[in-house]
């Protein structure tokens, strides 16, 4: 069994990672570490899990942690992780961070969108941005993995086959995202009270939500070259899910046969990857509950471009799944081990 | 491996009933019988089975169920499976019937409250309500099982303790219950039509909904006396769950502990039943996604009655997840395999 | 034009009593007191007012308010406008409060309920609770004017008829009430964050809400003699509205026809008051918006007990709309000034 | 009075219509017609209407409807008015047609788009797009109305100035728009089943839905040149409002202060536009219940694009609001009556 810890164990991330592993048949639970929560029980902050699990939630202890952990998540805002991850990574332990703090291949990204400088550089330089379908031989190399954002997750898949294959401008693409309000945690805010996100949509961030880095830095590895995009985020009035539509202009004449098979080419083999048929496009309907990450797309002949669409479940896919997904090629387990539940529809 | 079809595959309590089949580590599905979509793959008609299974719906054919199941689930309209269900006892399967056919004591009472003949009294007499809290010795010696309702499951496991040690007036019983929408099942309404059924509750069948005669049924064995209540269905503007506000006169001065005891007795060593403590009631987040049936109480002492709300998820503990309970008593297996995940939470 | 000042302007009460005056023709709003946002537009805070009003909210100044207002609306939290109400009021101003704080016959009852010494029992004592259908007249000759909870109204409203008329049993009432989220008001709490709320329902402060005692005292007025009644508030993942199912037992045998004579007597004339035919009942879709109550019933032989459900918005008839109605009648206006749009039903 | 008669009174927009035209000063509401619910009261078919109006609709009686009526709305499936204008047409009615029919400056574009014949060529070339802030003129000297489309009015508006001052490349543009069910109308479909729309979102009719058609007629009579978009149109769990998400290269370096110069030029005076300063952007609680269409934009240096996001409620500003405004203007009223309420944001 692998001994695994979760660090923020409280937050939306971090409660699904831990419903996550619950059902995985190789992992045994070590320590939920909660500031907000130390020394209650797990099921009485989350009573889903009252006659699961009578676990009790603990401070922050590196030692204690170390010493019986096989893997430690860290699902904890960005930069609060700070000195916890270079402790635990001195001691061997296999990290797996969902915060942004080691996704970049640069050190100069990251302190541009963050808008403060990196505290480990040098640990920045050892992670692996943990997108099996892109990355899957470096992460199983690495130990500390830098566990994609939700909207980066669903953007890139969505898009990596055509800029791989170099048949849209890639100077065209533009992202527009829409996100239920899980993605943005269980910190109360005034945009996320009920009677002010229900019955509502807003666009926020506009062209300068940080997951346009990431999305532009694996992108931009796939094209070979740099590049930008345009990236719009929305709020929407539900709990779960995140479906983007995106567009680029094509650079030639392509039939939805030509690009279907360059998708699936490219997603060969992949257990997560559902495309869709031509006149079938996902929804968050199809992804909610489960690993998966559908796609789909329209070729629109009369303006030369191609309008995909991949949706995925912003906890799962999108966070806590990827994690435990990354976690299985950590130990070479089955890549799939723990995450073959259908989404839930209803 | 148990060889399962279900009937009925595609409505709401059929493909839920699949996806927890799906995730029954003994279980291999057969035939999955839908009217509606027959020919066509289940994951084309609930895309969230995409990657999962690309088993195909077929149509209805009894020598070839029977010729390859042990169980079969029939989750069809009340009333349409008068043909089938006979046909199939006699082959000597086992059912599960999850409509209001099979679940009465008495022929005259379904036909009060049903407003039909019954089809089948001689069958009827042979099948066993399949509550397990209550009829679990019973069960295991059936081969028809009439599946509980969902209203119906939520009423008595919370008012079963108090009636069965008479501690309330069964007289005084009033049942003010809230569903979620998928309660009413995938056939279009008006009333479920989203700008109808959205932002809006609504009271419906008062004083007539049918689960009201299944709650008397089994509150009277357990008081040992014929009783009536009142039982007040409401449609909520959510997908799943049910939660049911009870009140009743109590017999003698309780306290908190007194009550609490009895209902620790009733249900020991229950796996699917959760009571709550002092000063915590059950909400519909604790149990979508679960097969458990959270129970918490308040006693009024200025009005000398007790307030008991129970919970649960109206597809699974309410439908679906019972008929696996059910099954996995008809066939000797540990009576939680498949249904240990807890709920979603969000 | 009347000057009307509201005191708490920036509260969800607060500024659907905006609204509801910037459409009173007979009305201009001089002050809109808000300690969180003075000095900010109105329509910055509140974006639907952009285009249409461009009015500054202001600090709190006693004088200036009241040399610039003949009648003020204080809608803050109970007890934090203890001082503020006994200055206007001595400045012969009309005062129509939405806090809890003077809507009481005894100030015993209010201290018991709210856990606090009442700051003015001298003005209590003057106060008159602002509920028109019930005393008209009265509110016509005070200045100070008690302005009736949501759950309040609707169960109150619901229930007179039954109670004048003695056709129930006192004892056996019983309140399932449900609302809106609007009604906790918009001040951040974990329960009312969004994924918390959404797809989600529990009951709350059982045997306990404060309003309990309001409803107390209306209906014991209207029987002549004391009564406790059992009140159970729900918190529905909607915005607006409430929706009140009661039980009582009644006292004898009455028909549908017996029984809707007697509302119709009841509220001979009364704008605002909508009586349901036999076979519909209300919904909160159809009062959402308007200041309508509606009220239907069924009458369950079975059980001999009477089932009414009433429904009203929250915000409106629950709370800004019925401000509205009492300021048309202490300034002899047509009582249904301003209040005559039908609501949304979409 | 004007003397105003609705055909299609109980479909969505039928019904917003009349509660618009309600509230209008100077409107008497004569004939509501309905097919589905000739002969039943409006108020049984809409609740809300109860003590408000006690009106009964009733079947299409050409005649009547002609002598009676100043003014007809028209809110009908496209294509099912194609008798009915015509002959109130000829008898020198006004007529403001909510449908698709009287769009086009082109037979062929509309015939194309809607895959049919137009039934009344010689009629469409009498008729003018009811859009307002751009045909307010025209609008004055004609009897027949298009009323613009939704998703139409709201990108139009967004984009208008851009296009008119020729700084964004219009073979750039790319407009996701988001809109709540009620725009699909009170037609069941499996879609708009709550269970199915609730807790989700979908694109839809991506590349081909109608409505582009008529935002390329608009846009290119402002460029003063044929142009194509592209138009991705998503359904959300909401009941009202649409918001635009637009995106278009812009030709040169601008400002913001540039940008919005040019559109508070182009907007001047207009009484339905607000304009959103520098971070702040519309959404669709802000314009739910008005006639607003709010305005805003994002200009992202990094890809030299602009992001315009618009907003308006589909019912009122996309549909009967708009209706009414030109009705206004029709009859040389001030073009605000009955159209003066803010949103109302809760």
């Amino acid at each position: 069994m692998i001994k695994a810890s979760v660090l923020g164990a409280t937050g939306y991330a971090g409660i699904e990672l831990i419903r996550i592993l619950y059902g995985h048949p190789q992992v045994e639970l070590t320590h939920l570490v909660s500031n907000s929560f130390a020394g209650q029980m797990l099921s009485s902050v989350y009573p889903n899990f009252k006659g699961f699990s009578d676990k009790i939630c603990s401070e922050l202890d590196i030692e204690q942690i170390a010493a019986d952990s096989d893997v430690i998540f860290t699902a904890l805002p960005h930069g609060t992780s700070d000195e916890v991850i270079p402790a635990l990574y001195e001691k061997g332990k296999k990290i797996i961070d969902l915060s942004g703090d080691f996704r970049y291949n640069s050190v100069e990204i990251y302190e541009k969108w963050y808008k403060t400088k990196h505290a480990h550089p040098e640990l920045l330089a050892k992670s692996v941005y943990g997108l099996p379908e892109l990355h899957r031989r470096k992460i199983k190399e690495s130990s500390l993995i830098g566990n994609p954002g939700c909207y980066t997750t669903c953007a890139i898949l969505g898009l990596a086959p055509l800029v791989k294959n170099g048949i849209i401008d890639t100077d065209s693409i533009i992202i527009d995202a829409k996100s239920g309000a899980s993605g943005a945690g269980r910190s109360l805010s005034p945009d996320l009270h009920f009677c002010e996100a229900h019955e509502n949509i807003k666009a926020y961030k506009v062209a300068t939500h940080r997951h346009t880095s990431e999305i532009e830095q694996e992108l931009g590895v796939l094209a070979g070259k740099e590049l930008t995009i345009s990236f719009t985020p929305h709020l929407l009035p539900i709990k779960r899910g995140i479906l983007s539509t995106m567009y680029a202009t094509l650079t030639g004449e392509y039939s939805f046969e030509d690009v279907y098979s360059l998708y699936s080419d490219f997603y060969k083999g992949e257990p997560f990857i559902v495309l869709h048929q031509e006149d079938s496009l996902p929804q968050v309907k199809y992804v909610n509950g489960s690993n998966m990450c559908h796609i789909g797309f329209v070729i629109d002949k009369r303006v030369r471009r191609i309008i995909v669409v991949s949706a995925l479940d912003n906890l799962i896919k999108g966070a806590g799944g990827q994690a435990v997904q990354n976690m299985n090629i950590l130990f070479g387990l089955e890549e799939t081990t723990g995450l073959l539940n259908p989404g839930w529809y209803l």
